[in-house]
């Protein structure tokens, strides 16, 4: 049930499963809902599916401001300070114009380093890196309430100063963090190689946690909505090169095709290859919530695809891809295609110690559903995760019976990230 | 003169003016060239033009390993602990078992928060915030020769355990902000609402101040050479997507036409135009050195475009596009299209308390250059920067005599966002 009237707003959306018949909410109205809500934090709530509130009772709770901290460095010359007081004294001197009355309170000195606390007007705590080489690292956190006082233009103008004062010969501050506020835990994500990337998120449409995974869906400006498994982006409305990329649009033929999909929760990858004519696709699933999450908040890139689990051309298996695999094995099943769209962290029960196994098991028994001339699809990583995508090709040419592959790749917006592709084919040896 | 054999590495190139007879550097060996870039720091050398040392003589100083700032969040239950303590012991007790012993230094009361700073094992000062709304806010500085000890990894667990000790409604630890290494000050870059990115910047091309601006080329891995212009990304190898839809590529007819160019010292709009058969493009940049480098090191962008100043079909002015523009209008020159592609921060000699007077300045006098059925084309921003693109199309819709525009969006690679572009046209009612 969806509650009527719900308000739009910038809030945080919560999910409580009602679907249990048995369970502690079951025949709740949405008013107690909502006030379950309220007592149940979000992320405490397990396995929901799809009550879906967006509302303004929230507000007073978690409309607080963010709290800034601001992080900044200087290069300055290892042997021109004869003591660490030659550099402190100035840096308090512009603490005080800009932030009010500086208090040190803590100094401990190695021969590698001197650091040093700063106490602020009570408004912020400032700590000092001075390193023997020179360098001189500076964090400044500052309450929300005082944010107006220092802010980013003022931090960008206290470097300034500060790089003139020390005589620096490179100085830099980014952009704050912003930390506390209602949408602050969502914005920062990483990259494939462990970048720090901020989105725009404006509004939280779903945040649960699955049998399986931590699922977020968050709305930002630039993408859409954007799927978010485990911390991890999965797929936004913006990303129809991430399919179209993974299925080679235009350059295979999957007209009357049997094609297999292992994963691929979010639907976009069935409903691309349902415009394709093929004769049946079946995909494997382990995760319900994420299907039926994404049916309703992505629906600009899963269709109708997730609506019902059989149709005349596909069908949906909610299972373990490793557990159906064995199944079709053993019933001879074999698949002009087969996709791997699973996330990066393996799924699997039991957990795993080489985060590989479960990839390369899955790489094996798909190969051994897949008729001779048929090919594996799957996607790889950001194309900065060097290392990683070189182990992944070194694990395909190590396959037994060994492989062919091919690789592309497509910028995919939402991952902010050239993302890489691969097409996998049995040997001519092997037909 | 470039030193022969450069050795191609991932260490900051860096850039000395040699070019002036008279000045310090002049009659200097490669040798010795090597030797005042390390007495010289980068940014202190001012308009330089293309000497371009990479050279492993800097790996001593500059191969230093990234010191590491972890910032974590955890939302607690704002009336469950009674003392601050409860919430203190657990935190230092994991904080013994990850790092190293802990003591503590410093604490702050006051009836919004409590700030404590915990000194562990001399390795990491950490500190805390505790807010009266049950928000709990943790940094931890790490020392490079300590990054194995406490990584990312590590942070992710410590965090989890944390949250479970707390018995935190939700955590968030985002990835180590990287900071002191060589190229830890080049990574980080801010979108167009002030969001941070983290770059994949695997070598500095160029780093060099002109009398306008601070120029960067950074090398990344997802966008190949990225020209920065004061901390600003202003184009890639990756961004032909920017220039095609600036020029409407396919919408508009350039054949035989006269075009005037404001800015776009990158080359890549002078070169694309060029492509498309106009009879005159006119080019006014303001700072040759950004032509220079992006001449040599963004050529896949703007190919042979800047390698002359006049050709069968094009010039560039080198000069202030406000200066050039009253000119062109006392000469009585106009033109089919006028491309405003300019940095976003004004680059005028006398500062401008409002940033937008330069801008109006310059559609005013483009309007004015202008034939009567022709075109001024200029990018906006980001489309997250919401007030930023209402505020400028509110100064569209006021302008004497009146225009129409129009505008249209595109994903711009090395910007991380999707980057808005407007067609203005003087109304029919003037033409």
């Amino acid at each position: 049930m969806q509650v009527a009237g719900a308000i739009r707003n910038r809030l945080p959306a919560i999910c409580i499963d009602v679907t249990s018949g048995n369970g502690p909410y079951s025949g709740t109205t949405s008013r107690s809902l909502l006030e379950i809500s309220l007592r149940y934090p979000v992320s405490e709530v397990s396995h929901p599916s799809l009550v879906y509130l967006k509302c303004g009772f929230q507000e007073s709770i978690m409309e607080t401001e963010s709290h800034s901290t601001f992080l900044l460095e200087f290069h300055t010359e290892k042997n021109k300070f004869s003591s660490p007081d030659e550099l402190i004294a100035p840096i308090k001197e512009l603490l005080e114009k800009d932030i009010g009355e500086v208090k040190e309170v803590y100094r401990r000195c190695s021969d590698e380093s001197v650091n040093v606390i700063l106490d602020c007007d009570m408004k912020s705590i400032v700590t000092l890196q001075l390193k023997s080489s020179g360098l001189v690292l500076m964090n400044i956190d500052i309450d929300g309430q005082h944010s107006s006082t220092f802010n980013q233009e003022l931090a960008k103008k206290f470097e300034t100063d500060v790089k003139g004062k020390l005589a620096a010969v490179a100085s830099k501050s980014i952009c704050p963090i912003k930390r506390g506020g209602p949408l602050d835990r969502f914005r920062y994500l990483t990259s494939s190689d462990e970048r720090l990337l901020e989105y725009d998120v404006d509004h939280v449409v779903a945040d649960v946690r699955s049998p399986f995974q931590h699922i977020q869906i968050l709305h930002t400006i630039n993408f859409g909505n954007l799927l978010v498994l485990d911390d991890l982006q999965n797929l936004a409305e913006s990303d129809l090169v991430y399919t179209e990329t993974l299925i080679q649009r235009g350059k295979i033929d999957y007209t009357g095709k049997n094609i297999l999909i292992l994963g691929a929760g979010d639907g976009a990858l069935l409903w691309e290859l349902l415009k394709e004519g093929p004769n049946m696709v079946t995909m494997v699933e382990i995760d319900e919530t994420v299907m039926k999450l994404c049916s309703q908040h992505l629906r600009s890139a899963c269709g109708s695809a997730l609506d019902s689990t059989t149709g005349p051309h596909h069908q949906i298996i909610v299972g373990d891809c490793l557990t159906e695999l064995d199944k079709l094995k053993s019933q001879s099943v074999l698949f002009d295609f087969v996709f791997s769209d699973l996330t990066d962290i393996p799924l699997s029960i039991k957990p795993q110690n080489k985060e590989w196994q479960f990839l390369l098991d899955v790489m094996e028994k798909s190969l051994s559903v897949l008729k001779p001339d048929g090919q594996f699809l799957t996607h790889g990583s950001g194309v900065s995760s060097v290392q990683s995508l070189a182990d992944f090709e070194s694990h395909l040419n190590n396959l037994e019976p060994p492989v062919e592959f091919k690789r592309c790749q497509a910028f995919v917006p939402s991952f902010m990230e050239d993302w890489v592709f691969y097409q996998v084919s049995k040997t001519p040896n092997n037909k």
